[in-house]
Parts: C-alpha cells; structure tokens; sequence
C-alpha cells in the first residue's frame, strides 16, 4: 500500500552548466551556473527528483540534512519541514552574496525544505499516479506564461572557456531589441523583463523606450536591481510611467521604495526587500510594495508558496515569479505551482532560454506561445537523463566554481570595479 | 485514470439531532441541533462527504453553490474555490447570531468552500487510496488530543421533547466536577474547558477552582463568550491566573481583550474577535490574543486552517480548535487536518460528548485517552449510514427548528431574559 513506502536513500549531485557573460548589478555571470540536482529513493524503487542551488554553503546544509529524510513516507511533509526546522539552521559566516539566494544562510531551512518537499511531491504524484499540480488544488489554468527575460551582455566570456553564444553583444538599445525579438521568435513570449542595474539609468530608460515602441502593447518591466540610488529611481520614473507594468527594486530598502511610491503611478515590485516569511510579517503593511516576487527556491517549497499566495491575496500585492539561472527540473516545478495560484497574474521570470543543456529526458522543456504547459502525467512530469546527469556532473567537477561571484569575474573584466551599490 | 473522473451530482441533506440543554452567553440550546450532510458523486460512483452547518442561510448558499461542482475533477480545490469566491457573496439581511457561524452571512464563501473542500478531499482519498491527511502533508501526531468540553445545563429541555439525556444539572461547582468526572471515565480526555458566560463571574471561578483542586495538573479553559464586561474580567483574572492554561473571549472586542492583557499572565484566546483571514490581517499585531481557535468549517476549509496555522507560527500565536454542535464527518475533519498541523498544540475543543446519534457507520466514534486515532484508510475513514440519514432527516421535516435561536429558547424559559451583552 501507498502508505507502507518510504524513502530509503538520497543523492545530491553538484552539476555545472554553460551560463551566458550576462551583466547585472553584481557584476557579471561566469562562463558556469551551479546547480544541485537531488534524487529520492523510495523502498518500491521509486525516484523522486528535485533541482536547487549548487553552491557550496548550500550543498553542505543539504548533505546535513539529507539523513532527516531516511525512513519518512514521502507524503510526511510536515514531518519532513518539523525535523529539516529543528536541524538547519543559518551558518554563521557563511557567504552572503545578494544575488544568489543560493549562499543566504538565513535562508537555509526553508531552502532545503524546498528542495525535499519538490522531490517528495514528484514521489506522491508517481505513486498516485497524479501530476503534483493536483496535489497542490490542482490547475486553475492549463499552461503557465513566462516572460522573455533580457539581460545586458557581452558577446562572450573573458578567456573564451568555450565558444561564444548565439545572442551576441546586448548593449545598446538596438541590441536589446535584437535580443528581444530573437527569444520571442524562439519562445513565443509575451511579456518582456529587461534585468538593469548595469548602465546609467538614461541609457537603460532608452532601452525600455525602445523596447516600448518596438513591442506595442507587450507589458514591460524594468528591474535594476537596487542599484540606483532613490534620486535616480525617481529621475526615472515620469519616463518608465509611460510604459512599464511594473517597477521591480529600482533602490534599496523598504524605506527606499516607500519613499519612490510617491513618484511613480507604477506599482512597485521586489524580489529584494521582502524575501522571507518575516520579511513578509514586518513589510506588509508598509504599502511600498505592490507586487511580490515568489521563488520556491528560497520561500519554502510549493506549499510555502501557496500560503504566500493566499497572503498576498489577503494583504492586496500582486504576485509575480523570480528566478535564477536553473534547469528542467526547476522550470517544471514552477510550472506546477503557478499553475495552482489564482493571484499570480504576471508572466513567471525565468532564465531558461539562457541556458543550453538539460538535465532531464528527452531534452529542453518547449514553450508553446510564451508559457509551459502544465504537465497531465503523474508527478513533476520529467525525469533524469542519467547521461546528461553524469556530463554535468563532470563539468562541475572541472569548472572549477565552487560559490556564485558575479563580482570577482567582473573583476576579471575591470579591475578597478567596485561592485558597490547603489551604483548610479 | 484518476484524471477523467469528474463530480456528476452534489446531494445537500439537512439533518436535527438530539442536543442537550446546555446553557451560553446567548442563552440556551434547543432540543434539535441542524447540520447539513454534503454527498458529492462523481462519474466513476465514489460519493465524498462532509458536514456543515445546517441553518436555513446556509442550505440557501449551499444550494446556490451546488451547480459550480458539477463537472470538476476532485482535484480541483483551486479552481472550485474561485467559483465559490466569484459566486457566493454575503446575502444582506441575512440572520445573524454570534455563536452559530453557521448564519454568518460574511462568511458564506468560506464556508461554502470548506464543505466542499471536505468532500472533494474525502474523494481525492478515496481515488489515490490515502487518508485525507496524506494530502495534507501527513500526520505529524498519530491520534489528535480533544478537550472535555464542560457545559452549564439544565436536567432536561422544556417541555419535555424527548427523555431527558444521562448528564442531568450542572450548575454548582460539585455537579460540574462530577460532569467532567464522567465525561474523562467516558472518554479519557486531559483537558477540560468550561463554557462559561452563564452565571455571575464570581460562580463560574468558583467552578474552575472546584476542577482544579478535583483535577490537579489538568490543563483548565474557561470560555465566557464576551459576556463578562472589561471590569468583570480584570476582577477575575487573579483568581483564574492560578489555575487556566487560556482564558478565552472573557470579554468582547480587540479592544477590551488588549487591556485585559495588561492584567493577566494568562495567554487570551479567542475565536470571536478573530474568525476570518480579513480579521487576522487587522487584528495580528494587535498583541492582545495569544491562542487562535480555528474551525475549518467557516475559515475556509483545511488548507485554510493549514494556512492559518503558518501565519499563526509566523505572528507568534498558540492554535486551538473551535467546535460547534457536530456529528462524526465534522470530527474526521477537524482530526484530519489537526493531525497535519504541527503548532495545533492545544488539544481540540468538541461537543462530540453531549451528541448521542450518528450518521456514519459503526456509529460514534470512539476515543482513545481523550483523543482520537488519526484514519489511515482511504479518504476521511468514515462512511454515510444511509439508514441513519434517513432518520436524522426526518426529525428535521419533523422537529420545526430551522435557525440555531438559542435566545428565543431561553425565553421559554425566563420570559424576561434579554440576552444582552456583555450581561456581568
């Protein structure tokens, strides 16, 4: 029976893949992406899989965490979160690097409770023989849409570690609309985020605006990061008014964004002030922020994610999805819990189409006109290409990256860059 | 496959059962208690249950509700929960009486998509072969504990509907020892909670000092449902400060509750200045309220609770459970979803003792050191007799009661009773 199996192993294995020379407010991404990928071994010799950060500090709370599971039935989430609460907690010292949600120790038991809860759920749906969509309340719309997610970017890495991507230089506005046009043609999206905090904001605003008439009516945002100081983020907006549907983390702080509030008429977005639960507690009656940007990754599973629904619902935000550079297993899992959140009405960010390798059978996920559709079989919906799993793996092992530092490779680029922020 | 199946019929059945004459702020029960039994079919011949309020209001809302099932999969908890939102609005002029959330008309939603939640969870049981608290995210308690729920009554109802029931008076601090005597030797439960708001304050304190000093080292509840004024409460609170473990609702309003704090060493509790998801956004930082009591039947279902419980974790609150006059769908439920709850960890409050009839098979329910044994069979774990719903249907056409008035009751008995608040 259902009931009478459980989890008898898991396996963490560390992989790196090819990642775009992409700018943004730390610096700029090397030539790899980490990753973890996790597998779930039941006692009926099922696997359940899971895809997360790959960072060092990470892969260590994961590896202590990893016998909490031995034993438990993987329909015992509860179970799972108490233990995963009660062992993990922040590593003092740990590298704290904003960007990579990956390396915040503050963020490590929800993470790992994530990470578990993601494999476990492929594991209930396998045995139920249900997608884990409707494990979750099942879908409330049949496809989920992302957004063509743009970043500034040289044409290839420093060092030249493998040959040069297919996008080229994304610089200038013309470039930008190039980059634009070119993963629509590919993806089909319908929605479009450029990622600043790279250029003087003039020059970003023109990017937008060019964007703006390139793409008539496609919604549009804007997100620098925190790197622009409140004068420059009010400087901006009269232009950014005119065309973006959402304004994401232009400054620092809640305080910050309080404060631009009163000189935008666009809703204020942040995947930056407000990323935990406690955050959640003390920000929600600031009235800064009007839209929310989810990550399972770090809000604590599907589930987490759905309470966060309920509370954005509750409190009035919005909500949206953030992500950082991941694989199949990540997108299919934000795929099946987008698909069971009424209130998330913006297009989900992903960083997929940057990424040329996969981890999962028969390849690279499709988009059909911008969005995933929700898969129909049982679980997650894919599964491990052991091969690909392996490559990956030995990539990881040879690349030489260990923690996420946009700032030291742009080092690489520019001695003399500061990476302090706010920059403009 | 699990998938294709579909809800083809919703059968709603209101039902009166023999109730005691207990005694409340309000006034009296009457001799008939109202529930609606919910069976939901689907294509493939499974019928989910689950049970609710049965006032005249809410079978009206249940019945306008019914049509939006019909057509969805089990699975389908989101997209059921919009219909319900975007259907089922509060109905103006709607009777009112504050201790039966059953004629709660700003509740109508909630309640609606809790009795179906139920149902549909109980078929996604049933279809998957896994107890409805799997789909919770699993037990993390193996049975959930209940409290002896003690109530002021009188020997027997007037006029003598029926033979009176085997409790006979309590009123003295003696008979209420002896009722809680009886009620433990029955059931074995290791909480007692008194419903208070019956007599002068001075006589109730006298009663919890009589189960004190009769019960050494059991946790004590008094609940005078907001009918004692702010004074009376202050004046009591030395008294019950040596001998509860949460005084709940001495008093009415966030207001009164928050100066009453300043009294008290004791946590307040409440589930009357707090009792749904728009309160709990007002009223969470208000300090005053230590203890939710939640109740899946008007807070919106047991993902609502799930959720309730995290954002109780979240505020720094203690979870209890609230119960109404019930039979034993309602009491699979609330044990479900209490047994998934990992900060549930007061035990519950039921009036499950003072009911004598059932409607499902094998009769009542039994309890096991005052708790009771989480299901592990598919579904709630419980089954519809349909010869006792049949009988409990018919004392309803015949008993005339179709709105809880426990007011209009009292005054049966005492012409002259007002049933203002806060009476002391």
């Amino acid at each position: 029976m259902a009931r009478d199996i459980t989890i008898t192993h898991v396996r963490i294995t560390p992989i790196a893949f090819r990642d775009g020379p992409l700018l943004n407010a730390a610096g700029i991404h090397e030539p790899w992406a980490l990753r973890a990928i996790v597998e779930i071994e039941t006692s009926d010799g099922r696997v359940g899989i899971s895809e997360t950060y790959g960072d060092e500090p990470m892969l260590k709370v994961l590896e202590q965490a990893r016998p909490l599971l031995i034993g438990l039935s993987p329909f015992a989430l509860g179970t799972m979160e108490e233990r995963v609460r009660a062992t993990i907690k922040a590593v003092p010292g740990a590298v704290e690097f904003e960007l990579a949600p990956g390396s915040h120790a503050a963020k490590n038991a929800p993470k790992v409770i994530s990470t578990f809860e993601v494999g476990m759920l492929d594991l209930q749906g396998q045995i139920v023989g249900a997608p884990v969509v409707d494990l979750l309340g099942g879908a409330v719309r049949p496809s989920v849409p992302y957004s063509a997610y743009l970043f500034f970017k040289y044409a290839e890495h420093i060092g030249n570690p493998y040959a040069p991507d297919a996008w080229g230089e994304g610089i200038s506005p013309a470039q930008i609309v190039a980059q634009a046009q070119r993963m629509i043609a590919l993806y089909g999206f319908q929605s479009i985020k450029l990622k600043g905090g790279v250029f003087e904001p003039a020059h970003e605003v023109a990017c937008m605006q060019a964007l703006a008439q390139a793409f008539p009516g496609v919604p549009l945002r804007l997100d620098p990061n925190a790197n622009w100081s409140l004068a420059a983020s009010i400087a901006a907006a009269p232009a950014l008014d005119e065309i973006l549907e959402y304004y994401e983390d232009p400054t620092p702080g809640l305080e910050g964004m309080a404060e631009l509030a009163k000189h935008t008429r666009l809703p204020l977005a942040t995947n930056m002030v407000i990323t935990t639960m406690e955050d959640f507690r003390k920000g929600c009656e600031m009235g800064a922020v009007k839209v929310l940007l989810s990550d399972h990754h770090y809000w604590g599973g599907l589930r987490a994610t759905q309470t966060l629904a309920r509370m954005c619902r509750l409190w009035g935000l919005g909500m949206s999805m953030h992500s950082n550079s991941h694989l199949g297993i990540s997108l299919m899992a934000m795929t099946h819990v987008a698909a069971s959140v009424p209130n998330l009405t913006y297009a989900c960010d992903t960083h997929y189409p940057w990424q040329e390798e996969e981890v999962v059978k028969g390849g690279r996920i499709r988009f059909e006109q911008g969005s995933v559709v929700v898969p129909t079989t049982p679980g997650l919906g894919v599964e491990l290409d052991r091969e690909a799993l392996a490559t990956l793996h030995a990539q990881y092992l040879e690349c030489g990256v260990r923690n996420r530092d946009d700032l030291q490779q742009m080092r690489r680029y520019d001695p003399s860059f500061s990476g302090k922020t706010p920059r403009f």
